[in-house]
């Protein structure tokens, strides 16, 4: 059997809830993954796809977070509903889903807006599941 | 700043002593991630180069596995003491170090020689819900 012809990581970091960068899994559930791992198993791709855990992959703020390799693309936001387009657009088809790209102005980046230090934690509006 | 220049995913599972598979981080310490970390931070690369914890990468027999992306590059059996070359050789000046490759016939291949069998399933451990 060859090298997996894509190798997805879904990052499934944990922070504590008052991180003011968030985390990807705050749950610690994994639940992406395994969502990632089944539809790839339903869709024949078992042996030749990964779905695999991450530790951190450091882009806290735009998470859930996923990268898929060899070709690097960064996923951000990612919900369970959006599983099976990834799989059935990029995976099978080669055609990555363009609206959960992660910016260039974002990725891998500490100057990005959405990095912005939270303010003082009296001042804060509650936190929302999947705020940014 | 741009994408990770290359993403280093080293695998931190853990696995029951007594798993006939192994696994690649027994103690659960993470020690060679973190001496991958300290590793390129020294060498100027912490913004452009990430190690980064992996869940399983299924390569268990041969572990320690680490596996480098965006060329695919899988290593076994890596020490702590492989990773500066790891870092100098293969990150800095572009030239894997072949005597940790991985080959091909080991690779994702249930039928490698180093693989222990499956236990029949009555033996087997419950399946967890999410174990990799």
């Amino acid at each position: 059997m060859p090298k997996f012809e894509r190798h997805i990581f879904v990052c499934c970091n944990q922070r504590p809830p008052d991180n003011p960068r968030g985390c990807c899994d705050p749950e610690g559930l994994a639940e992406l993954q395994l969502a990632f791992k089944q539809k790839l198993a339903a869709c024949g791709l078992k042996h030749t796809v990964r779905a695999n855990k991450s530790g951190c992959l450091d882009q806290c703020e735009h998470g859930p977070t996923v990268v898929v390799y060899p070709e690097a693309v960064w996923y951000g936001r990612v919900k369970m509903a959006d599983v099976a387009e990834i799989v059935e657009s990029h995976i099978l088809r080669g055609k990555p889903v363009e609206r959960l790209i992660l910016p260039d102005e974002c990725l891998n980046t500490p100057g990005c807006p959405h990095r912005a230090p939270k303010p003082p934690k009296e001042n804060r509006e509650p936190e929302k599941q999947n705020s940014v």
